[in-house]
């Protein structure tokens, strides 16, 4: 029924539906979930040790002999500044003080780069594809997955960083449009350059490359699906759609939240780990936004406002939570991953014979 | 062969494609070939006095008997507030000294409210659509103009948007999405929560009210108009891509900006006018996007800028000009107005009858 096979041929799955890697949000049981659906599931490592990240791959591995992915965030280290540093701890202290959690840690860096050892526990476990936010790692290191048989899959905000990556090799390139939830992978367009909606954004990539092309940001339903193969993508890849399923690691307080959000509650933040990242507002944002430009580099705030995060879930509370959530979030729907991906699937090819009956009529 | 023949209906035209209205760049000539060619073209008539307001009308029906659509531009009468008109003043001076144009002049608000005399200008040319920017005019106003059996089209940024001009009785709705070039719409929203992009945007708007919706915002060729439709939309409406049109009221300079940029190069920009509009970035944004904050109400601006456009265009530079656009500004091409539309038409055509074959293969 879909439009274009070459991603299906390309990643050996049914249905050219991606899982969105969402470190935290997605877990083994969802990704299982979506690939046993004929999905590509996805799972989030880039924050996990190289034991967890083994763990992970096992567990999904366990629950499905299907494709799935597994991604990477790629960063600089973060450059040492004390000075911003206790800044960003000397903000948090009423934050943690009202929440009765005690002095704030001294922040470090919580977040694992690609390394050999990650590089050789990915290739053992021998995912279908490893995908990488915020760039690519070194030419080795893709040349090594792709000598594999692992096909390596960007995720690029513009032109640009789409050119970027099909040179470095990049097997398949998701790109990322402003609708998205969670962090912008924006990482050689300036931030405010590479903010392009998916539907301006997915037409020019899929000119500038010759590898195919998955649109991500805003997509809920088969609307969304539908609309993406008109502007010429191979493929879709869905996040906040799948946070409200009953296999995301995602708190209750935050499914619902995304459940009762309206399209306009949306807004890029740094405030939680430093890097520009769409959530719903809430408390924390309301009261952070303003020192934004202060605070010190990505990853070393999630250090600070995760135990503020657990605190307000265990409190039934939204105030300090990353509700992360994209433009779409007025669509979510809450549902068994599974169901998700069969009802997807049913209204693109429900939207598609509507088009088709349509055009023959006239 | 369109999809949806709710605006051709409505509207009384042949094709469901809008040409956006853009004061200064839209103009007779140009809405007029687009009305011939079987769209609906577009005045923007927000900054006009009441007689060149009549002189637009008279030469636009003169040039086309088709339906066309005049718009105007809602807003609160400016805040005097002379500290910051003073410091915009100051802020202006060595833009002006530096392209030897004297004394910065005294600013004062340059835009016209919609006022009773507009409106019976309007109701006498009676123009098949009257559309209008951030927001609607008083229920007595949109009442006169149904009377007389011209449809009523507001421009909505979110859900929330389009809800209120449904209730104040408006008979299509433009969901103006992130990427559109220009102004954001954006009125009732905050202006971080309305930057929807269009794909999440149109759904969600469609789901919510019962009237037509037209989506814009990134549509620049067959594939975004297809794209509209899969998401639920009745027509489109395409600004960016009608700039570089021969008749379009755009100086040669910004037209090759237009041809030449890529996606990641436009930016929001209040500096112009004092609110929210994508435009490519240029050397004016660079130094005065410091200064935002502290410039005076919409529309003061556009009075200290004009001079300094007038003279960068006169001098064949970049610089100093308003360069409005989209974020689908990659996919610009020149040529004549009718022959954009014919292109269009004939690529979303196209596109159609490939989901159909593909579908009906499978």
């Amino acid at each position: 029924m879909w439009p274009s096979s070459t991603l299906l041929e390309l990643l050996h799955i049914e249905h050219p539906i991606v899982q969105a890697p969402m470190p935290g949000a997605s877990s083994p049981l969802l990704a299982a979930a979506v690939s046993n659906a004929g999905g590509l599931g996805s799972l989030g490592c880039g924050f996990l040790s190289v034991s967890e990240l083994r763990a992970e791959l096992e567990a999904t591995q366990r629950a499905t002999n299907r494709p799935f992915n597994v991604n990477f965030v790629m960063y600089e280290t973060p450059r040492s500044n004390r000075k911003r540093v206790q800044h960003a701890r000397d903000l948090m202290a009423p934050h943690y003080a009202r929440l009765q959690l005690g002095n704030v840690p001294h922040a470090i860096a919580k977040a694992r780069v690609f390394d050999a050892e990650a590089l050789a526990v990915v290739i053992a476990a021998h995912p279908r594809v490893v995908s990488f936010q915020f760039g690519l790692p070194g030419a080795a290191f893709i040349a090594a997955l792709k000598d594999h048989g692992i096909a390596v899959m960007g995720m690029a905000t513009s032109v640009r960083e789409a050119l970027d990556q099909e040179r470095r090799g990049a097997d398949v390139i998701v790109a990322q449009g402003w609708e998205a939830g969670g962090h912008r992978g924006t990482y050689l367009s300036s931030i405010d350059g590479g903010g392009i909606g998916t539907l301006a954004l997915v037409p020019q990539v899929v000119d500038a490359v010759n590898v195919p092309v998955i649109a991500a940001g805003g997509i809920a339903d088969g609307r969304g699906i539908l609309a993406a193969f008109a502007l010429g993508a191979s493929g879709v890849q869905l996040g906040t759609a799948f946070m409200t399923c009953d296999e995301a690691g995602v708190p209750t307080v935050h499914k619902q939240a995304l459940l009762d959000a309206a399209d306009d509650e949306t807004r890029l933040t740094k405030t939680f780990s430093g890097r520009p990242a769409r959530v719903l507002v809430n408390k924390y944002i309301e009261e952070m936004t303003l020192h934004e430009h202060a605070l010190p580099d990505f990853p070393i705030m999630n250090m600070l406002t995760e135990p503020l995060q657990r605190a307000s879930v265990a409190r039934g509370s939204r105030d300090f939570v990353a509700l992360w959530a994209g433009q779409g979030v007025g669509m979510s729907r809450a549902m068994p991953a599974a169901q998700l991906v069969g009802t997807l699937v049913d209204e693109a090819a429900l939207a598609l014979s509507r088009f088709r009956s349509r055009t023959a009529n006239s």
